[in-house]
């Protein structure tokens, strides 16, 4: 016998990879934060020795949620009733900056987002947001995995005063995580239409050159007559690997196509406010090409940070506005909400799925429930029907962040409270 | 002081009547199942004694919701994969019946549902399907409230032989609950198009002789080429205050006007796998002409049965396939899923709004949670943002049937082994 850590026994398990399966009766053995082995209950029960064990009977365990986009801060605006158009909201954290915008807010605002996106599942997000420094410690804090935008702009912010403090200030901060089991970063020169070809050209041979992922908003229009945004991208350059592209809801023909060849990654964001027809935009058409799908998930924006919501959401548009394409089948969101995520961050060795040698980041969602009774198959379930009341168990690195549905790290007493201050002292300005 | 059975203590409560009104720090004072006052929790004290205090320090205080809608029974069929079409499934019920369908079924299906509403805030519910005595026993020993469609076809069903049979056994259940408190019934001739005018004009009159409402879907097309089903109603003369429309998500002018001329209610129901651009239809231009308009939920179409779940995707459809009309008020869609709901069903003056006088029909919701906090607005709060998690607390006429996020007068284990077998049976057929 094999002496673990944990043994995980469920009634379900959706590995996400290989792709498409349903295990039934099948355990997780985790050690020192790893995935052992996944392999049937009765064999796990002969080949190992938990110090502990957790029966899941009724429950489908699946790999931890990733937000692949988020400005987590922003939390602290849901109740910011004078400042009711979402999409200004989110520009809050970029342009006219207010003078409350401080270190302050971002922990408070993130340590918020944190707690609410724990409790749904989430084990990982990308955040772009000034103060990045704050937004890592803050993950770092809660042992939550996080890919830190570091925000690169011409404006001087509170933050940073031109350009070269920009780069020179997220660079510090991408050293000082460089060996973090935990937070990772990326360039995030993010409102591309408020920079100029240099600095974008210069995000890109800094990223090149460190290997970093690059995170870009993609705005229908780019500023110039003469060029969509996502040409402009592309004269440049950034079109990579490393490169994910957010709102890229208006794609068509043929930046669709070289989204593919050129392997960006393209989030799926819910519109602001839901104000466009766009909806979710052409997903089908880019995962049939090969190109790597996630999603992100943004709390002034949409309400809940929860990850099943924004699956339901997207499916819910997506069959709305597109009612004669196919439907997407639940795998498929599935895989977007995990590795999809995972890989736009450049995490897809680590995380995203359910592997021997992947880290133990899970989530464990009770199906027995009369919202979810009689599953036929727990994939359709969990993006139909689910919700974020049934998720019973989260993991990070086979740390235990949620149990019986509390969270068993954060002060959430103390969370809640600093975010109803910040809500009086908005709602007062 | 006056003695009183209850007394809730609510940060917030929406009472609904008077509209679009956020009360702060009030009181409920029930007493024998009925509220007795609504007022500022620092007078009640003064004023009442209760035998038990309920502090709900962080929570708003709404009327139950009224699932205006919905088939309870094929929350059974949720699972059943083989049948994919939500559509098949809701007219499964219907026509083309399968010889699984019997009492058995309708009972475990509807008891599902009905875990799944109160878990969810609904507090009344009105239902069509076969065996609708099933139904009302059902939720009469749950406690719940209901309205019982009496289902009127042509065509001879396990329930009934002929047009006659199904009058009679209709009639004969509507005498067995003409004076429960929890129960009512309304004629249910809900395919129009599978019946003759002489039925239809029949329906119309028992209605008006016992005053009981009735229940119809308005399909886009009659099955007669010379008129549309609307115009067929109103040639019938069935356009009355007691019928409720479902499905006329494609109404347009001039059948709006006459709508809401006519006094009818009209039910947004999510449209079956969302597979219609239709949406939700001309919600705001019927409301601005005065129609009652109410909110219905069916587990095999849409999911969870749950009314936040019903207005947020309500309204997520109504801005995205409407994105330039004004953005339907919070306030709004509280009032369709609660007082709007109950008009629909002919209980306006008993329940769907917290006034003096009503039965304590109620839904509390906890919104210190990451997910809502900061709170400016308990109504956006709600229609945004809160997830089922939230809801910790309902009464139905004063009694608590959830408590501390659980139901207390269901044997939830056993409702969720019979669903279970269901799903089993159906998979293997």
């Amino acid at each position: 016998m094999d002496r673990i850590d944990t043994l995980i026994a469920a009634r379900w398990l959706i590995p996400i990879e290989p792709a498409g399966r349903v295990l039934g009766m099948h355990s997780i053995a985790i050690h020192q934060g790893r995935i052992v082995a996944v392999l049937p209950t009765q064999q796990a029960d002969q080949q190992f020795e938990a110090d502990e064990r957790c029966d899941r009977p009724t429950h489908v365990l699946l790999p931890g949620f990733v937000n692949a986009h988020t400005h987590a801060a922003t939390a602290l605006l849901r109740g910011a009733a004078q400042l009711s158009s979402a999409a200004a909201l989110e520009q809050l954290g970029w342009s006219s900056l207010p003078t409350w915008l401080d270190a302050e807010y971002v922990r408070d605002g993130t340590e918020l987002a944190i707690a609410d996106m724990l409790a749904g599942g989430t084990t990982c997000f990308a955040d772009v947001h000034l103060f990045p420094e704050v937004v890592a410690q803050s993950a770092s804090a809660a042992m939550m995995r996080a890919c830190i935008g570091l925000p690169i702009l011409e404006a001087p912010t509170p933050w940073a005063a031109s350009v070269n403090e920009y780069f020179e200030r997220g660079l510090a901060l991408r050293d000082d995580y460089r060996d973090d089991p935990f937070v990772t970063t990326a360039l995030a020169p993010f409102a591309p239409n408020l920079l100029s070809d240099a600095t974008l050209t210069r995000a890109r041979r800094v990223a090149d050159e460190l290997e970093l992922t690059v995170a870009v908003s993609v705005d229908k229009h780019s500023g110039r007559e003469s060029e969509t945004a996502f040409a402009r991208l592309e004269r440049l350059d950034l079109l990579s690997p490393l490169l994910r592209a957010v709102r890229t809801m208006h794609l068509e023909m043929p930046d669709i196509e070289s989204a593919a060849r050129t392997g960006i990654n393209l989030v799926y964001y819910p519109p602001a406010q839901f104000d466009t027809r766009d909806g979710v935009g052409p997903l089908a058409e880019l995962d049939a090409r090969g190109a790597n799908l996630a999603l992100g998930s943004g709390p002034a924006a949409s309400g809940a940070l929860g990850m099943l919501e924004t699956m339901r959401r997207a499916a819910l548009l997506t069959s709305t506005l597109s009612p004669h394409t196919a439907e997407i089948p639940a795998h498929r969101w599935l895989h977007w909400a995990t590795l999809g995520g995972a890989r736009a961050l450049g995490l897809g060795e680590t995380i995203g799925s359910i592997e021997a040698g992947k880290s133990a980041d899970l989530c464990c969602i009770d199906l027995a429930n009369p919202r979810t009774e009689p599953v036929a198959d727990p994939a359709t379930s969990l993006v139909r029907d689910a919700g974020r009341e049934q998720i019973s168990d989260v993991w990070i690195a086979g740390r235990t962040v949620v149990r019986d549905r509390r969270l068993t790290r954060l002060d959430l007493q103390d969370i809640l409270q600093r975010a109803r201050r910040w809500g009086l002292r908005l709602a007062n300005l």
